[in-house]
């Protein structure tokens, strides 16, 4: 070991021991005193039983006063190697508390701590058996009618949601239904997940031809079973999809496939839901202690309402419900919106030789994919990242352990970068009147992505077809009526169409809440997903997390997840392990 | 590092760099005189083409006067850590030849080889894309009329076996060919696999239902895609099958399920198998240059034929048609045999409140599961052997280390203290009546299984039930002739019986050749399996490799593979290298 390392290590140590004295002995005006004043604990359930980001020193006392306590937080210990770059310490850490095991991350400048990520790994007497746990999966010896694995299995789908209830209903297959249900699953929670659609998967099957993973495949691992080391960076639609099937089976979820919900309330004196869904014709009463929405990070399509709608001859469609190109050969289409879906639907349409023109109703932020996995996930998610020996793990934490805070301040740099090596690119893209921004602060990507879910498109091929005018473009404009054979934009133009595309995007998560609970649960709750960062879609005041994702929400036992591969991988973790420490009736408070 | 690992790491770096030296200037005196008295050089490819134990100075130098002036090798390079203990010195090695990569280990005593094993691992231009090379899953940019993933896939499916011939065909689609198909598929080998059940997996199903892995987890594992950490130790038939189904899917494996073979034969004139299948109703000719029987390592059932069989009254099968024990409720059962499947069966049918006799004809080799574990799998599969770093890839490569020829000595005394530590068991199974053995050599489990690949027990139980006299034994006799309602041994007992179980065994894998394609060519093949170590079942002479088995056959283009998972998963990689070889125009001598 250097001398620097050496010397930073004594610093950590030092710091974790000091800490842990001080609040052992309440003394929480010396603990308090160890951070900056700009200081950030960002703490995933093992404080709080929440997901919270405390700023600032006041702020940490009073979560010091509220919780040390009855948590009891104990045994730091450095993990791994301290870093120490530009004055600024790094170490990972270990702890636990009075019911639970810790992994963290620590940020020293000058000695006190700037930055602190808290998180729960496993709850004692609850740990997953793996590796050296793992079962036995037969018992050696002789037993008078012993079930078999197939018989235990077959009896479990047969009694669970009929004669035994389950302890979680997951609402939503997809990929975070289904890396929540791994999870709880290996956490011994009786669950079922329902889906809407035939197969799982089929909510990746189900959209537009073309579409393939917009992020690449070291960031989009589930957990337990990460994809060979042959999968593609970009998986294609449908090869995720069987992959979620494959996952599902492998995983032994409990999953209701051609399944809806049609109700669910709250009964508060039994404290259960009450959950009737539609299995396959079915109608079945669910009655599980814990509902979780796992509809997708988006709500329902959000179809703007133009005159005319009802009159148009031809066909039209939100972008969800696009089927793919082929059957639109020579017909004029005119897509709405300028993101992600707009420009791949454009694309394809292009490549299957349909007149194709984008309304761009207002300014998008375009980021090349090269330049993303470039600049913005190489360094954590990449195969060079995995040859430096940066586990899927790894990655997950350094990511989760900058706070939401000041997190532009380590993006806008980034894309200060991106934008002068791509400027070629963003004038030629400018020049063909796109409209084009790097979110309000300059901050790129991916606070867009947390401060609206939306607003961006990761270029894999529509921009250049843009800036060489084979996807027409109206900009600053929208539609104004609709025609029975064309649609007239605000500047007058009037653009005939035989198709018209919505991709418009989605409403709130909590719409969901709404449709299948009652408006009145919804507004208690409030909106899902942004920071309150007081841009664009993300109204304050400032929340510091994600809004109701993945944490208790005003409504007792309902909880929200979603996001994208890597989010759901992640925070399922902290969702399941909430969700089991109920279960177990471990407090959690 | 110590002074002992340097000066050994320099005697190998020395003994490399001087063979190389010799082979170089075709020096095969220097060079076989590098070897001691008594050596072993096993080539899995690399050399020979072949899988070959190359054994003494004298057949040592034969192999490199044929094979060094084309294969050309070079490039001996230590891989990794070189080790030193009671004499012997072992270093991991890499190599190239002119067409390929290869991957080595040599035992140095005295200075001199002791033994040596080479290893292709891939062919120069013919790499497995995995990691930095792994495709892009989406050609990024804008293209007419591209195909996706999902039509790529349909249009191969449609075509390959009709429109286009696939290079290879594998007949039997269990664990055997599913693993050669995936890594046929990584090498871009167009390749179909015919199997008669329905789906993936269901030759493990369709077995009798109490059937579980006797192999440990990390013994199992199948390339490209391990089970995740939480797999049990032994797994249940139907969850393998289960896990076969989908890794077929995930590997995107061309497989023909419902599909059986009727015809095949070899076309001199345009050195292509014509192999007439059945399609689930349809009839197919394929074409393939290459055949692969995957049928099992064992042949056809072995039904011993007894006088009075067809006056039977009650019900008869061979172990393999036996469908698990619940209806044999209260009867009384005659199992003819005493390895594996004789005890799983009998056990079950105990346990299932059957009235259950044990035939024993002749005497069996049994070992505890744990004992197997602990004493000689632990060592190289056991989540200890994970701890220590070592990968199902290297504990592969130990494994194939050891030539066959010395094998027993490595072996005899660890079963030496096996029967020391477990007298008392085998104590109280004598005296029950059971009649042991440790192989006629007393070198145990592996190599009977190598020898004869039957002839013993791994317990999990049976031998208890054996011993408190639940499961009845006839030991050292035999069914003499059976009546309406019985059986007469040869000792004169009569047993009454409702059902008798034909646990008999197989023939050899080549009854297959002769059902499928002829009986001259299974007589030119001949056996399959075995060492020709000269033991029972295992006629001489010494052959030193398991007879025709992944290698090239007396029979041009027809290869036979199967073996437990630990073998399918090894022995696939060169038996696949080989056809992509042939695949690709490589001269294979």
């Amino acid at each position: 070991m250097s001398n620097d390392i050496t010397a930073a290590t004594n610093q950590v140590k030092k710091w974790l021991s000091n800490f842990n004295a001080a609040i052992e002995r309440r003394d929480f005006n010396q603990a308090v005193n160890m951070f900056e004043d700009d200081c950030y604990w960002r703490d995933l359930v093992s404080f709080t039983w929440d997901i919270k980001t405390i700023e600032g020193q006041e702020n940490i006392r009073l979560m010091l006063e509220l919780t040390v306590s009855h948590i009891k937080p104990r045994q730091w210990q450095i993990l791994g190697e301290v870093t120490s770059t530009n004055g600024i310490t790094e170490s990972w850490f270990t702890f636990e508390t009075e019911v639970a095991r810790g992994k963290g991350h620590i940020r020293l400048k000058n000695n006190k701590c700037w930055t602190l990520l808290t998180t729960m790994t496993e709850l004692k007497g609850y740990e997953e058996k793996a590796g050296a746990t793992r079962s036995q999966g037969v018992n050696h010896g002789a037993f008078k009618h012993r079930k078999t694995w197939l018989e235990q299995k077959n009896q479990e789908e047969a009694e669970l949601g009929y004669s035994k209830q389950p302890y979680c209903l997951v609402l939503g297959g997809g990929q975070g239904g289904i890396v929540l249900g791994a999870r709880l699953k290996r956490l011994e929670v009786p669950t079922i997940i329902i889906d809407k659609n035939q197969r799982p998967g089929d909510s990746w099957r189900k959209r537009y031809k073309s579409l393939c993973l917009h992020d690449p495949v070291w960031y989009d691992h589930l957990p337990y079973l990460p994809f060979p080391s042959h999968w593609p960076i970009f998986t294609p639609k449908d090869k995720i999809g069987d992959w979620l099937e494959s996952y599902t089976k492998i995983m032994e979820l409990n999953y209701w496939s051609s399944t809806q919900c049609t109700n669910a309330y709250f009964d508060q004196a039994t404290k259960e839901w009450v959950v009737t869904v539609n299995r396959d014709g079915e109608t079945v009463v669910l009655r599980p202690k814990q509902l979780v929405l796992a509809t997708g990070m988006s709500g329902k399509p959000n179809i703007p309402k133009f005159p005319g709608a009802d009159i148009f001859q031809g066909e039209q469609h939100h972008s969800s419900m696009h089927p793919g190109a082929e059957q639109y050969k020579g017909k004029k289409c005119v897509v709405v919106g300028s993101n992600n879906s707009a420009h791949d639907i454009c694309a394809a349409l292009w490549e299957n030789d349909a007149d194709v023109t984008m309304i761009q109703r207002s300014s998008t932020h375009v980021v090349n994919s090269d330049t993303v996995m470039k600049h913005l996930l190489g360094a954590l998610y990449s195969e060079s990242a995995v040859e430096a020996g940066i586990t899927t793990d790894m990655a997950d934490m350094i990511f989760a352990s900058i706070p939401y805070k000041i997190l532009p301040s380590f993006h806008i740099p980034i894309f200060e970068e991106i934008a002068k090596q791509d400027a070629d690119f963003y004038q030629r893209l400018e020049k063909a009147g796109f409209l084009l921004n790097f979110g309000e602060d300059g901050s790129g990507l991916f606070m867009t992505y947390l401060r609206r879910g939306s607003g961006y498109y990761i270029n894999v091929g529509a921009s250049e077809l843009i800036i060489e005018g084979k996807i027409q473009l109206k900009s600053g404009t929208n539609i104004d009526h609709i025609k029975e054979n064309s649609v007239v934009l605000t500047d007058g133009t009037e653009l005939p169409a035989d198709l018209i595309v919505y991709a418009t995007g989605y409403q709130s998560m909590n719409t969901w809440a709404a449709e299948l609970i009652s408006q009145e649960v919804a507004d208690k709750v409030g909106k899902c997903w942004g920071l309150g960062s007081g841009t664009t879609k993300d109204p304050g005041p400032w929340e510091g997390e994600l809004r109701n994702m993945w944490k208790p929400t005003l409504q007792e036992a309902l909880w929200f997840h979603g996001g994208n591969l890597h989010q759901s991988r992640y925070y399922s973790q902290f969702l399941a392990l909430q969700i089991k420490a109920r279960c177990e009736g471990i407090l959690t408070f």
